[in-house]
């Protein structure tokens, strides 16, 4: 590298004097907000990809394997979400209380959106549902990849599950779509 | 699941009279808070754990075709958070600024923190300094995970190529470590 690099400068605020730097500064600060929301979807997409690219029996094993270890990495994070939330908060929870906060707050930390909706039968079935799921929303175009949805939708089963595990509550989580790219979860309680 | 699950209310925001529940969503605020700077962190993780785990040949061989894999998974991930960005502001902009773009913007859209040093020789090579990098920071409690480093850095090095490439710049990137959590990343531009 020749005399070896110099310092620049540290990569600190904008200086006040760089009225171009500043502009595209703010213009890509538009563009981080963008960007920010969209990490998590870009990345799920590259797992998913990269899943199938190497268990790559096309048979129903094959796939479910493939289900299986995303449900098992969206678990791992959920759990870890979950560990996240102060401690205080998890004694004086009541079941339909954690459901609530998993369609508010951990949807948003994840999607930037609430859930649009929550049912129960008030007898530890829930029914979460998102009218516009963002991990669906590119695949939208045709009801020809309806038979696609698994693999979008297992990573998510498993952070649903994974939250609640934290939260002391063990779950059944699954997923189904009728028409994209709307998406019901459902939670299932298991009593023990 | 019996008569079938029924509204209990859209999941809004917290009623006003709900004096526990406003409580709680403040506390639990403050957790989305770190839960959102966290989620790629753990995502990260998951994603060389599962690596690790399919790609189990443990000589060099297997280990650099794990390593390879994470950095496509990085480009393509820059790629796609490159191509976020407002359209207008890609055309007037010099090397050095996109390098002091990805130190600030990019790296607080993934990191959540800026980048600490940015270096140049004026010949086309770059090196990128972050004294507490976020991937590292969880190893850093012994000297004896160095030799585990790279592969905490792999997709990094993708990140930065692909969003440099979607930029309009070749380059090569390449990490290193010299004391933990302290980690270099060095950018050579490819003139064509």
């Amino acid at each position: 590298m020749g005399a070896g690099p110099r310092q620049v400068r540290e990569a600190g605020p904008a200086q006040p004097g760089q009225r171009e730097h500043g502009a595209l500064a703010g213009r890509w600060a538009r563009g981080r907000r963008m960007a920010d929301a969209a990490l998590f979807e870009f990345l799920h997409t590259e797992m998913v990809a990269e899943l199938w690219a190497h268990h790559s029996d096309p048979g129903p094993g094959g796939q479910k394997m493939s289900l299986s270890v995303l449900e098992g990495m969206g678990f791992r994070v959920g759990q870890a979400l979950g560990e996240r939330l102060p401690q205080e908060t998890l004694a004086f929870r009541e079941e339909l209380d954690v459901l609530k906060f998993l369609c508010k707050d951990l949807w948003v930390a994840v999607f930037q959106k609430q859930m649009d909706s929550l049912r129960t039968n008030h007898q530890g079935t829930y029914v979460l549902q998102d009218n516009s799921f963002p991990l669906l929303i590119r695949m939208a175009a045709g009801l020809q990849y309806l038979e696609e949805a698994p693999k979008f939708l297992a990573f998510t089963c498993g952070l649903l599950r994974g939250a609640l595990s934290t939260l002391g509550i063990k779950s059944l989580v699954t997923a189904s779509v009728a028409s994209l790219p709307t998406c019901k979860f459902q939670v299932v309680i298991q009593k023990t």
